[in-house]
């Protein structure tokens, strides 16, 4: 299968989707952007001491001893199928009104987004997402040939009366109106913010009146630092609307790859319908039982603990180092801090002088669906040790004080 | 979210393929078909004393040990991106031509269609199938709002001069050619027939001829009892134009849930892109640090011998019990037999007086894209013990007699 032995050119093959987004630069090249040399703050990685190694094989002893071979069948045993419950179980904790079989299991987040996307998309569609959201769930809504649009966001989440005003205006023009409107309404991924509970109220009333989906993003809603419970979308939805999705890659580990979307019966009957393939039930036995054993509780409640202490430390050192003119969130919880460049400073143009100092971030304008956030940048401090974190922020300082300069110089 | 607290109809809110397909019998209604009273002979499980769960927690201790925390990180240690050598290693010894990066790995091999479906498939494209084919990827097709057209096949495979004289019907008609088809050529499910040497270098060059993604479901291929190799499709292809997909459910476990594409560079870095969200690290893992010990060609090897008596004694079964009129396939590996019931007599119909008899079955018309295949119907030898096969057997036969006096007396 190599190329040279043919020469064909396999491009009208492919999907018009694919053909589209071929060379959109946006689509997972974030994915190249490190160097071994520099402080990684680009990626929501877990830090790696905080992974269950040692509870995880032994649930799957465990799992093996309780189950036998059941466990790797196909349907899994019944820790496996426990799991849909524990997930219910959890979501009524929260305030989340869900049966049992309003719970789909899936690979993780991301594949719990393509589901809810599958089942509601047409090409053509208009999507509706914060500006700035999650990079992934941006290339994820451009394979299925939809429309985005990103409204603004402040401190206190996603602005709703950009929003209603937006589908006024659409509505009284006659433009599509949208179909699915994507958030992650706590402990925002690239923002850190939180969408202030009468906004939430708003956001529903604005679903209903003009009838489409919410999907809510809640990787992130367990992991809080600072400040009160807001309940999540799904808590106060009566409409039927909100599909919620969630995974464990944050709470457990990235690698187990579990996730899950908690959905009106009538959605999840039909999500659960065309999802092709099954989900890895060798794995949701082991985090079934994991969770059973009540380790889940412990662990969350000692990640809040290490989270806490590293934002706080993120913080800190910003305030310490970045020079005036550069401005950051205040995350309550989550794994990010987005930052604000000083004025005319754009941060992938100052991405090289970075690395050179010594630190690696993702660039703003990735989680723009449009040509916004060049002066914008998010940083993770989920991942890197405490000391690291603090060289990492020095360089950053470092490198935007250089940029600046220049600017100024240029302004001149 | 219980639907009495609203008036809600959400019909309207889902993709037009969810919508067109949701009243559509054969979309997953095979799951439910099952008695506890009768010997199951529906599902192409692995029967479970075959799965290794000693040597998996033994992998895993060995992965956590050699990787520490790593191993559940989004991206995974040594043992899971050495996975992709491993696969790609195996496909060099069975003569395809591929390289490391040339292996996408996938949450199994329903979600490798699915992700060769995303890259390739608009609405309204043409795909064509093998009549009958894995229900699976019918119902996945579907989801794409493709049209789906099953050829013929006889004890040969598919019947490639039947697809000739179709392709050049089309092109002459102007109707459209297909973009996409998707074959099992190695003890296909639901057969159990190989598609014969001849044939297979016949269709790679129609694909050539008529510029078509030939999508080679390999997943039974290692499961040989009887007769010669025959090389698999991508083996063969020098087009560039096979994408083949396959799984370690048959040869592992299905539990976990781990299958790949083998596919051009082009194609692979295209599907890589598309790809939404990542696969599970931990697992790959364990399944890298299993196969790299030696342990999966061992496994093969057992596996080989207890499927190969298993399909020799349901062949022996079905000789002994069924009555004259009936016909079945003589399949040389795989997990399936293919029964074509007596004249008149239909498979769905006579399901009931089956269960009365101890038998569950799955009826032939689940597997054809449109309304054929009511006298057939599919089962399993890879799952029951073989005294309950043989009461499997003793009762399908049973049914069947009942059934043909049925239709000889109404016959009169």
């Amino acid at each position: 299968m190599t190329t040279n032995e043919r020469e064909r050119d396999f491009t009208h093959l492919f999907s018009e989707t694919v053909q589209e987004t071929m060379n959109n630069a946006g689509y997972g090249s974030w994915r190249s952007i490190s160097d071994p040399a520099a402080v990684s703050l680009s990626f929501g990685f877990p830090f790696p001491e905080s992974f269950p190694n040692d509870e995880l094989v032994a649930s799957a002893e465990a799992v093996f001893e309780a189950e036998g071979d059941v466990a790797l069948q196909y349907t899994g045993g019944e820790y496996a199928s426990g799991l849909s419950g524990v997930v219910a179980d959890r979501a009524r904790d929260r305030g989340i009104d869900c049966e049992d079989d309003e719970v789909i299991l899936t690979n993780g987040s991301t594949h719990a987004i393509d589901v809810v996307s599958q089942t509601f998309l047409d090409p053509g569609d208009l999507v509706v997402t914060e500006a700035p959201t999650f990079m992934g769930a941006l290339s994820l809504f451009r394979n299925y040939g939809v429309d985005i649009e990103g409204v603004e966001m402040d401190a206190d989440g996603l602005d709703v009366d950009a929003l209603a005003a937006d589908l006024e205006a659409r509505e009284s023009e006659g433009r599509p109106l949208p179909k699915l409107l994507y958030t992650i309404p706590t402990f925002h991924n690239p923002t850190g913010v939180t969408l202030a509970e009468d906004r939430r109220k708003r956001l529903l009333e604005l679903a209903a009146e003009y009838e489409f989906v919410v999907l809510e993003d809640d990787a992130y809603g367990e992991l809080r630092y600072e400040g009160a419970d807001v309940p999540s979308l799904a808590a106060l939805d009566d409409t039927g609307l909100v599909v919620r999705v969630s995974t464990f890659s944050k709470t457990i580990a990235p690698g187990i790859r579990t996730g899950w979307i908690v959905a009106d019966e009538e959605l999840a009957e039909e999500m659960r319908r065309i999802n092709a393939g099954g989900t890895n039930t060798f794995t949701q036995g082991v985090v079934g039982r994991y969770c059973e054993a009540g380790l889940l509780e412990e662990n969350v409640v000692d990640l809040r603990e290490s989270y806490s202490e590293r934002c706080a430390h993120m913080l800190a050192c910003l305030d310490e180092y970045m020079p005036a003119g550069a401005d950051w969130s205040d995350p309550d919880g989550g794994f990010f801090v987005w930052v604000e460049l000083p004025e005319g400073v754009d941060a992938e143009e100052m991405l090289p002088e970075a690395v050179e100092e010594g630190v690696v971030y993702l660039p703003g304008h990735l989680f723009y669906p449009d040509d916004r956030g060049h002066d914008c940048l998010r940083i993770s401090f989920s991942h890197v040790p405490l000391d690291e974190m603090e060289r990492g922020i020095e360089a950053l300082a470092a490198a935007t004080r250089t940029a600046t300069s220049v600017e100024s110089t240029a302004d001149d």
